[in-house]
């Protein structure tokens, strides 16, 4: 297998949005519904970078979501569509979740 | 499903270490005690939090590892053993890899 980075990273500073997730099982059309509206939006967002994303066995996620600068994940945050995602988000299709905002301060990689 | 966080985090600012890799396929016995190893090792080091890792079904790995500072990612990196693992890991098990140092600061997170 050789696969490449799912984007082409820029020269750092950048920052990543850190994102654990845990999914209450509850609501599973509405919760991919949701998920996908909401990749699709998060990408046609000023300063969106890119993504990293996994999902194991048991549906738990992990994903780092890139953008160029602070200021693009704080009006990204307050999107009102995003807001209401939140907010069913507590409500209704997570367990458990675990944000961090970070300064992407140095970057490197090998491919083969 | 109910599911904690896999370690509690402290306040920022803390570093977040980001790899994202791609196994080669190439000798997965010797790839499994590696990554085994260097977790065990890794753990043992000053600064070390905790991690939040993912693995999917192509063997593809998300892993994010904790520190409390920078100096402990750079003595990490610098030890020994886990140098001849970089080496190997180069000439042997990974396909491609993306690392990442960042710092975290901010923090949030919910739970049910």
């Amino acid at each position: 297998m050789s696969a490449p980075l799912s984007f082409t990273r820029p020269e750092p500073p950048y920052y990543a949005v850190i994102i654990s997730s845990w999914p209450s099982g509850e609501d599973p059309e509405g919760y991919a519904a949701m998920s996908a509206r909401m990749a699709e939006l998060g990408e046609s967002q000023p300063g969106y970078l890119g993504r990293e994303s996994l999902t194991d066995a048991d549906g738990r996620d992990l994903v780092v979501i890139y953008y160029a600068d602070e200021e693009s994940i704080t009006a990204w945050k307050a999107h009102p569509e995003h807001l209401e995602a939140q907010r069913l988000g507590r409500d209704r299709w997570y367990s458990a979740y675990s944000i961090e905002i970070a300064r992407v301060e140095r970057a490197y990689g090998f491919r083969r």
